[in-house]
């Protein structure tokens, strides 16, 4: 069962009990990601999620790594584009501390400036291995090309070169707008009480310097759309509207091809899942088969879209041998527009809702999972959806809807970013 | 509560009920791995392990994956040095769909010569992918080196021209003398009974062409240490006794220094796990502490251990910019032999007990880390502990056994694998 509290100041609560189980993971979410930042501060969201490992005014970073060390707990935290997360997942009898610890360094981040150099160089450690990760760098190249100047774009780490650059005290203020008792959202899910939850939330605020005026309202997200966001038109001639080829000397060539895509809250949404799932969503998808069961032309295959407030991407990815990358790029967009054309066979469509049935039923006995469908449905979605009306919503998309769907994509222009053993100028094809 | 049946054949199902949860994970183990390949087969343990997927006398490879898709099911397998597992995770309800599908994969493999060649294929854009991953690589090269000729040194997946070079005749060869229903075992966890899985196991058993005499005993592991094994006496004048390093234009250097450690059955694997928790196990181990948090000198530090029936490693793990490299060798080899001199404080001790302890009661929540303990408890310790018995065992390891063990690690001669941007005779030094 879900609960809701909305404590003084705007704190919201949300809990979900799971009777039997004996750990929780907590999670304290914050409403800012790195489509927020303004121009010279890019990375700085992430900088400070990584600052706020550092110490509090109550403590050290030794204090906060050992407090979670020493029960065996995880704790960790995730930047996002739209968001912020700061987690834990432990015993039921280490949740006070969880709680305590969490709010610590959520309300009281020390922000000490040489701290922040320090961390300025793990950061730089920490882009350098994404850097070196060529489907790492595929993704976020495709997200740069398929979003143009919208701020969800943006890389969620910053570039080495704004890492360098950002200063503490433009970190410090970015925390100081943003980390606010009407913009916090506190998840739980586990063995836990949903008014024990409050009560220990309510204790480490009131031990915080926050302002926790009774008459704040939660904080929504703001309108942050780029008034510059270029649009565009497709291309007629084959070559993908938008195109990105980084030279690295790897064994593999990295695609990713697609376009912009459904906003977070949009009603297809439903049907965008069951589009995944058929295209690129498991071993019986259409890209799997065609181009590794079939073909033999890649290990890893997939498709993935990421819905945000105002904007969105679908994509098609595959790591595959440079000389066949033409090959795999035109079956892959081939497949796109099949589905566009002749939809999809009942018998497809209904094995599509079971695995999304199947796989949403197994993810309930997970106490992270439910942490964070909690935290989505509160900052993403603006309700919560319970088991049944979510599986309802799956089984109800209809063949002509996922065919719809995939017409709308087929149509937009697409974006292709490659990684690979190629000239930066090699011209790529898309049909 | 665990149970164990011996089923005709010497078939081995062990299992462990979970009140409450609805869904199982279920394995099916074969105690063969990379290590028991001859010369000329390298790779073809997982090779096998891939065409198993492709199809049986009943199945084809489109009937296996939409099996497991339409309950939304996640199945895939894993190739290690010593054993290969075939797993699922599914909803109770569809616990006989997975033992049937599994076995069938298990005892029917068709090894289409067809399947072959596509597979191959895609093994080698596997290869390939690990191959861009430089964490990957160093890890790979330090197991080969550290082990020097014995056959766990040996990459799990062979290399590209053992791959290109193994006939359909050998992997079949290698299917029919490895899975044998004496060398099989059964591991299931989660909402299950014990005597239901007995059930489906004998009855897909029943329906495969396999051997099930009543009088075969299980397997044991073979001996096949090699007895070529190169023995090595330490270096005296700091250089590590065993060095590579891979020349890759990569933004980090990635780096594992370490040597020969444990068989996996040593009592001391207790003391291992503590000393990995004190030395790089978490956010407050003593590698995370000086070289990121003091220091910021890298994002990804750690130590790991891993043992096998007749040989073992250990490493310490960093990922850090080029320039800094000998720094960082120089400190985490400073904190190995920093532990054999001074030990480990009472205070620090406990942490690690905790830490180990609480990860262990974590653990017990998830039906695929229990099924995986009970797979190891029946192939690699031949004994399977309960809770109590692991917890007591951990709590009662002293500080004198994990600086004792330190001492034995350190006295060891140091091998270290770099891969980075480095000319591959440039000098390293361990001291």
């Amino acid at each position: 069962m879900v609960r809701r509290t909305v404590l003084p100041g705007g704190v919201r609560v949300l809990s979900e009990a799971m009777p039997g189980l004996r750990s929780a993971t907590i999670g304290f979410w914050v409403g800012v990601g790195s489509r927020d930042e303004t121009t010279g501060h890019h990375g700085s969201t992430h900088f400070l999620e990584h600052l706020l490992f550092k110490g509090t005014t109550r403590r050290s970073a030794m204090d906060i790594a050992t407090a979670f060390d020493r029960v065996g707990g995880e704790s960790n935290a995730v930047t996002g584009k739209e968001h912020t997360c700061y987690y834990a997942r432990v015993l039921d009898e280490d949740l006070p501390m969880a709680v305590d610890v969490l709010c610590d360094m959520v309300t009281g981040a020390r922000l000490d400036a040489g701290d922040v150099e320090n961390e300025r160089g793990v950061i730089l450690e920490e882009l350098a291995m994404n850097d070196d990760d060529p489907a790492d760098v595929v993704h976020e190249r495709f997200a740069e090309l398929v979003l143009g100047q919208h701020p969800l774009g943006r890389p969620i780490g910053g570039t080495p070169e704004t890492i360098r650059a950002v200063g503490r005290d433009s970190i410090a203020a970015h925390y100081a707008e943003h980390y606010q008792a009407p913009g916090l959202v506190v998840t739980v899910a586990g063995g836990v009480d949903h008014d024990r939850v409050c009560e220990l939330v309510s204790e480490s605020l009131a031990r915080s310097g926050w302002k926790l005026d009774a008459d704040h309202a939660p904080y929504g997200r703001r309108d942050v759309s780029d008034p510059e966001r270029e649009e565009v038109s497709p291309a007629e001639d084959g070559t993908p509207h938008r195109l990105v080829v980084v030279n690295r000397s790897t064994e593999q060539a990295n695609v990713v091809v697609g376009t912009t895509s459904l906003v977070a809250t949009d009603p297809r949404r439903y049907a965008m899942s069951v589009l995944n799932a058929v295209l690129g969503g498991g071993m019986s998808s259409r890209l799997f088969q065609e181009i590794r069961e079939q073909r033999g032309l890649a290990y890893s295959v997939y498709s993935f879209a990421s819905g945000y407030s105002d904007s969105g991407y679908f994509g098609l990815y595959a790591g595959c041998t440079p000389a066949r990358v033409d090959e795999v790029i035109a079956l892959m967009v081939a497949e796109l527009r099949r589905l566009a054309a002749d939809g999809v066979p009942e018998e497809e469509l209904h094995r599509a809702h079971g695995q999304l049935a199947g796989g949403l039923v197994l993810g309930l006995e997970d106490t992270g999972s439910r942490m964070s469908r909690l935290g989505k449905a509160e900052l993403v979605h603006g309700e919560y959806l319970g088991m049944d009306k979510a599986l309802d919503r799956i089984r109800s998309v209809t063949a002509e809807e996922v065919r719809a769907l995939a017409a709308d994509l087929a149509s937009r222009p697409l974006s292709l970013a490659v990684v690979g053993p190629f000239d930066e100028d090699r011209p790529f094809r898309v049909s």
